[in-house]
């Protein structure tokens, strides 16, 4: 049995073959260049068979291939909504990608879903079963495993916690994607560096605020040291509703934030159930921009795991 | 098999045999009378076999015991913390009353582990399988199922959510309790009002500040009006993150501030996901002061049922 994972991002495909203790054997990336709808689907079952031939694997051996995209994988339905793909508004990707690939068995899931995979199956937190990540990029999302079980809620959307409340009254700005993430994302500490400084072209995105920060820059410190206060806020209380054993850090922005870890952890300890957090390391994600792609390799794993055992 | 569950308060214990429904067939109550250690857990033994004596049930006949501890129940090594009860630092409750007890199996779970069960098998969240109990009382704690399990983290302090951080700067004040409870408790709303007011003796609970609200005094509605605005907040966060079909309000608190539920979600729709509150009820807990006790009685069928599918 052969497992492959793929990782769908919002500008290119990243698929590799996996060996069975979760290694990457062979792996290629190609851009998504624009494509919409079942183009995208076209793309991956291509590269899915790329791979193979690569490989020498025959058309006919069976295969498990696990994706990760960046949306909601209704577990019901089998369909994909995924913001920044065009027609993916409830795309039947597991259907396409089944019928295209002779002999395959296919799982998809949400890219935080496979963040935690990763992180708990090949990464820093390898071998717990109480974990929380954090993904801290564009946007802000977390991956939350509590007894080796990922969470998903009654429609796959657990984790949103972009949305966290922190701080009151709430006001129009945080509407569009919540509180935490309008404060503490990438696109969110740059737009709060722009609105600060008046200044809409300096601050193109976050790692300028991060380089200004470096330079002693007034406006960075102000931005970066209220992001710190979030995401030790936001940290505290996924360790007090969670008590899990690790929170990991990850997504672009740690990235230049990891620095400020000890930091983050410091802002936890005042707020957190204080047991839970004694309790809870914080560590920077090991695996970085392959996250999604080890944990898309995980899924197919775990899925061959759970077939064998039948 | 017999079912028995047993609620420890902080002041009485409650005990009940429960038909296969999850009915109370009969019930007890005692009080603590300031009762100790191993003392407590005779006075649980006794009370059982009162009940099974009453009901003319042979002490050979198979039973299963659920106990709800106002506490920490540790489920590897079965000891109990419970801060209320003097000498329940490490108290190895299961042992004691599957000693006491012949032909006994015995379950200990902590309060809020037993408020989700009895309101997902007995009370208003029947059948759902993903629900948030918000306990408000003298303090605050969530009991939280997912897909059908109940949450408990990595050492059984999930859901300690008398700790969320909702409002920087952090100060010493919430260093007892956490934000959330320090305002929003029972405890916290008549401190809060104590402060405001600068009246040591006015307020002594927080029925007394909900009576003042009622009667339009500024103190009352400032801190009431907090209180809602934290509720709808917290609430938000927990919908944001586990994606539940249902937040169920309950504890002592609510209570009195069932009336504001029409409020707090309202509060709550401004901050969560958007998507995700759309999908979830708020409904104040139908089972009252019973919710520890049905739990309890629900730990036990559970446990059998477990046993009968073996």
């Amino acid at each position: 049995m052969q497992a492959i994972g793929i990782d769908l991002g919002g500008t290119k495909l990243h698929a590799a073959l996996f060996s069975d203790s979760g290694e990457i054997i062979t792996d290629r990336t190609v851009l998504l260049e624009g494509r919409m709808g079942s183009r995208v689907a076209e793309l991956i079952a291509g590269l899915c068979v790329t791979l193979l031939e690569e490989s020498n694997i025959s058309p006919d051996e069976e295969k498990t291939i696990g994706i990760c995209v960046p949306g909601i994988a209704d577990n019901l339905t089998h369909r994909v909504w995924a913001p920044n793909i065009p027609g993916w508004n409830s795309f039947p990707l597991k259907q396409f990608i089944t019928d295209a690939i002779p002999a395959s068995e296919v799982i998809v899931a949400s890219d935080r879903t496979c963040y935690i995979l990763g992180e708990t199956g090949m990464g820093v937190a390898k071998g717990l079963s109480h974990v929380v990540y954090m993904s801290v990029g564009t946007g802000i999302g977390a991956g939350i495993m509590t007894e080796g079980r990922v969470l998903h809620g009654s429609a796959d959307i657990a984790g949103a916690i972009g949305w966290l409340a922190l701080q009151p009254p709430y006001v129009e700005e945080y509407s569009n994607s919540g509180y935490f993430e309008t404060c503490a994302s990438g696109t969110g500490i740059a737009a709060q560096a722009r609105k600060l400084s008046g200044q809409p072209a300096v601050y193109p995105d976050s790692r300028s605020v991060f380089e200004a920060y470096e330079r002693g820059n007034t406006v960075a410190l102000r931005v970066i040291d209220k992001a710190v206060e979030l995401w030790g806020m936001a940290s505290a209380n996924m360790v007090s509703i969670f008590n899990p054993k690790m929170v990991v850090w990850g997504g672009g922005v740690f990235g230049p934030a990891v620095r400020f870890l000890d930091r983050i952890y410091y802002e936890a300890c005042k707020w957190a159930q204080p047991i839970s957090i004694r309790q809870c390391r914080f560590e920077a994600s090991g695996l970085g921009q392959n996250a999604g792609l080890i944990g898309a390799g995980q899924l197919a794993l775990n899925a061959i795991k759970t077939y064998e055992k039948q």
